[in-house]
């Protein structure tokens, strides 16, 4: 069993509107010093297999079909063997 | 200027009905593989700032208010200086 911990966030140059409208309300709560907010996704998924190849593949057709979108997004993930 | 990378996640006993959607998703595609989907955010917040130990409470404080649901979610970040 392999645990991929998934990483999705916005490329550098696409505005972040959820990360704006977050460094806004804290300025309104008086967190002057928040310079930028930027959110993006952190995602676990459990795969069943005993090779690692094949799961870090598997994992990165995953995240290229369903868990990014590759026109605003980019992806890393980490791979651990689990029990 | 420190960077603070927040993970804000669903504590293990809260059910996950994006994870569970996403698993359903990645099942009908043929990852019958996937045991387990959990989705968290991950976020980014800049803070301007000398001192490491101010920008710490500060960031500990955004996360308990603003960020994070305590009732149902859990925090842990990471303080990094930048130029």
């Amino acid at each position: 069993m392999y645990k991929a911990t998934i990483f999705v966030t916005l490329k550098e140059s696409v505005l972040d509107p959820q990360g704006v409208a977050v460094k806004g309300s804290l300025h309104s709560l008086g967190y002057a010093e928040v310079k930028d907010v930027r959110i993006g996704k952190r995602i676990e998924v459990l795969i069943e297999s005993d090779n690692r190849r094949k799961a870090e593949q598997q994992v990165r057709e995953i995240c290229e079909k369903v868990l990014s979108n590759p026109v605003i997004e980019q992806f890393r993930f980490e791979l651990e063997e689990v029990a």
